[in-house]
């Protein structure tokens, strides 16, 4: 196997990784051009130049994913809310501007493929990855493959779980309305009127404040609601949670897996562990993508 | 492929049927034993007097499935909640006494292959099996193959749909709880007085009855927010109404997909089809086992 680039389109940085098998011998990163009518011309433009960046030879096998509901079969990312694109070829834009065979595939999706091989699901066939950033979403691996269901796999954000906060999708008591980082953060702000950032909460929750507290549990009692729906519907052996909520560590995971232990009587009960990866995950699960294309060639 | 015979071990009736290839050529039950001390022994003995009865020449390849929790990769019967049996050895127990080996599996995940196969789910590459009976499991058919998740995958009766109506599992808010066939005669019955099966409950709809109406909406916005969920993490392209409710086809079926649009928003919306092989399905899934079974040998 040999070198590998493999590249993570997110919704403000662009992040690359260059690897040698297991190992990560650099990385770069970029800012994602923000939603425009050229906007996929420059992710292209932002992609080709961190490839060069980490492979100025141009040897390496390159892997890229993006955000968004993605169909990997016909490499083409269908829509992202975030970077308001619609039905783009990027499979074939990219194969075309760097001038080798590219692999495309969904930023979770490669995230979750990337937790499972060499992060926090190691070892386990049965495995859910839940980033918890700006939204929600979660990348199911089962029976060792990653279920893509066409790209429409995984909005476990968008799943009701009864509250009354409106939803960007334009529904109402959506999970990741209430327990993504970012609701955390506006609900805490909407209480107290101060500005803050989900880990300034998490901060406030361990200090014992009262705000912080209540727009906590309720970000608690709405992930153990939908874990514990996934584990009775998909009886995963790991919950591996990442994304920026995952920094929270105990305070976060200790409680969810009390109120699992409450909600589930006969089902198999996940472990809950922090995912390893961090902000790379994305783009190691890109370079995995990538590996496999060239295997399989 | 040569004869091949399928058993449904239910919660009342044993079903059995010879098949070869698609052609089913007989079928055969008994009443499945009661719970109590000797009952796997009963349960065997009752395989073995229909296996004898469609293949007296002992012939055919023979696959069984059962309720519960089940370890198909084991062979074991893990848990039984209506037949009371914990850690059986089945697959070993059949093979012994038929004196050939016996393909052993689940009866929900077994009716899903067989729907999947040449029922309402043909074509699909993700598909959900959703039997409403006594209770209600479901058999995910994802990526073409059936999920197991070591025997614990498919419990979407025991998803907290939110109400008050205790379930057998000693939780409130299960889905079985509020939308099973036993749980709309259950409740119609506690509103009127009368004693009804859930067919007389889906006439009285037909016929305006006010009690009616309000137990089949309860099931059906139950029912509606479990698919909803379901669309949204897994995303089948088609969802199988199996179980003695699909009888009350349209009645059912077109309400269920009326809610599911109004709950969807970007979300791939299944087709609502009603199961094709009725009461037959669990035992095709078992040949099919036997089939699959006998072609790896």
């Amino acid at each position: 196997m040999g070198l590998v680039v493999g590249v993570d389109v997110g919704g403000t940085v662009t992040k690359a990784v260059l690897v040698d098998g297991d190992r990560v011998l650099a990385h770069a990163s970029a800012p994602t051009p923000r939603p425009g009518p050229d906007v996929v011309g420059q992710v292209v433009d932002v992609v080709s130049g961190l490839v060069g960046e980490l492979d100025p030879a141009g040897d390496a096998d390159i892997g890229v994913v993006v955000p968004g509901i993605v169909d990997e079969a016909r490499g083409v990312a269908v829509w992202s809310e975030n970077l308001g694109w619609r039905d783009v070829p990027f499979a074939a834009l990219l194969t075309d501007r760097l001038g080798r065979a590219t692999a495309f595939g969904h930023d979770v999706r490669a995230g979750g493929l990337a937790e499972s091989a060499a992060g926090g699901g190691r070892g386990a066939r049965d495995a859910l990855f839940l980033p918890i950033g700006t939204g929600i979403a979660a990348a199911l691996v089962l029976g060792g493959r990653v279920h893509d269901a066409g790209g429409y796999a995984g909005e476990i954000g968008h799943v009701d779980v009864g509250h009354d906060e409106p939803c960007a999708c334009g529904r109402r008591g959506c999970l990741e309305a209430i327990a993504s980082a970012s609701a955390i953060a506006r609900r805490h702000t909407a209480r107290t009127g101060r500005a803050v950032e989900a880990v300034d909460v998490a901060r406030l929750v361990g200090a014992g404040d009262a705000d912080a507290r209540r727009v906590w549990e309720d970000a608690v009692d709405a992930l153990a609601r939908a874990l514990a729906w996934t584990a009775s519907v998909l009886a995963p052996e790991v919950v591996v949670v990442g994304g920026g909520l995952s920094a929270a560590g105990a305070l976060l995971l200790r409680p969810l897996d009390e109120a699992l232990r409450e909600r589930l009587t006969f089902q198999r009960r996940p472990r809950l562990v922090a995912a390893e990866l961090g902000g790379l995950a994305g783009c190691r699960g890109a370079a995995l993508l990538a590996a496999k294309r060239s295997a399989l060639c």
